[in-house]
């Protein structure tokens, strides 16, 4: 590795610190503060780590896409699932984000870091699908755990949880959602909150 | 996947959410808090992915390595670098901790995970080499990115900083050593600080 390559490097790996001040929406488990993503991405990895076992996938592609996925949220900030968005702003915030970020890497590596980001943003293949359904299920964990975190907050309905995490996390594994939407009935039924 | 092993899958990921409020002494590069378990973990995997690229090692295997290598500390804390442990003690807390945390998985998979977790700690393999030369680089660079960090607050001499970093940085990488002890050099010079 020549020395200016080692700088390039250091200097993507020393700006990449900031994801750990970017807070997200859900709780941690305990429910003393919310979920930064730099921590998010790690648990994410674990899921694949653990969850992709009898999954047809590439553990390892998995586990990259999602250690790189949130990067742009450095620059682009966190848009929350339960929230209205601009998304053709979104996107182009993300565009921009991700060629400043990964730019700083050397060349090579940037456009390696920006396919890997362009792949876990089109979900087109089965390591990006599965990711996709991590990314849903984790935050979905989070809220089951803590009295419905973020729907609670959001007066969000058992119908609206369906909507809005089903889709993502059945295209990446069937199994996977019939078992989130049996601790979401438990959620909502222990709750009684609207359905 | 049995509806009983997902079960017991999502036990275990909702467990090592705690890895999130293990506070280490090190702080983000910002100095806005002291960074955690769980964030480190994630920066570490981005520093294999990155910097593993001219290395004879297997990226995707020290980046499992770098997952899992502090998970014992949920239940055993973190011993840091710049202060005395009973060494004996430590692998002891360790050890139990594997035993429960890695235990709440399947079987098979609680044998998987001790086992990445035994090989990083051995340090054998070329991958467990490197997976010790980043959990040493990633502290080292955030200390030259503030001041000196943990060195400043605990009066760290550069001669220290050689004995305690030295070593397992340049085993895995003798190029990334030699990167580091230029950026060591160049913060004692700035800082005045004794060497």
């Amino acid at each position: 590795m020549s020395e200016a390559r080692i700088a390039e490097q250091l200097g993507f790996l020393a700006e990449i610190d900031a994801l750990k001040s970017v807070v997200r929406q859900s709780p941690l488990a305990d429910r003393s503060r919310r979920e930064n993503s730099a921590e998010h991405s790690w648990h994410l990895a674990m899921f694949a780590l653990v969850l992709s076992d009898d999954e047809a996938v590439d553990t390892a592609h998995v586990i990259k896409l999602l250690l790189v996925h949130d990067i742009v949220e450095i620059d682009a900030g966190d848009a929350p699932i339960h929230g209205n968005h601009d998304s053709q702003a979104v996107e182009a915030r993300e565009n921009a984000a991700a060629e400043r970020l990964f730019g700083l890497l050397p060349d090579d590596q940037a456009a390696t870091f920006a396919g890997l980001w362009r792949e876990f943003e089109a979900a087109e293949t089965p390591e990006a699908r599965f990711a996709k359904t991590l990314d849903r299920l984790q935050p979905l964990l989070l809220n089951t755990l803590t009295d419905g975190g973020t729907w609670t907050e959001n007066r969000v309905t058992e119908r609206e949880v369906h909507e809005r995490y089903g889709p993502t996390i059945e295209r990446g594994s069937p199994a996977l959602w019939r078992h989130a939407k049996a601790l979401v009935r438990r959620h909502f039924a222990d709750s009684g909150a609207q359905r």
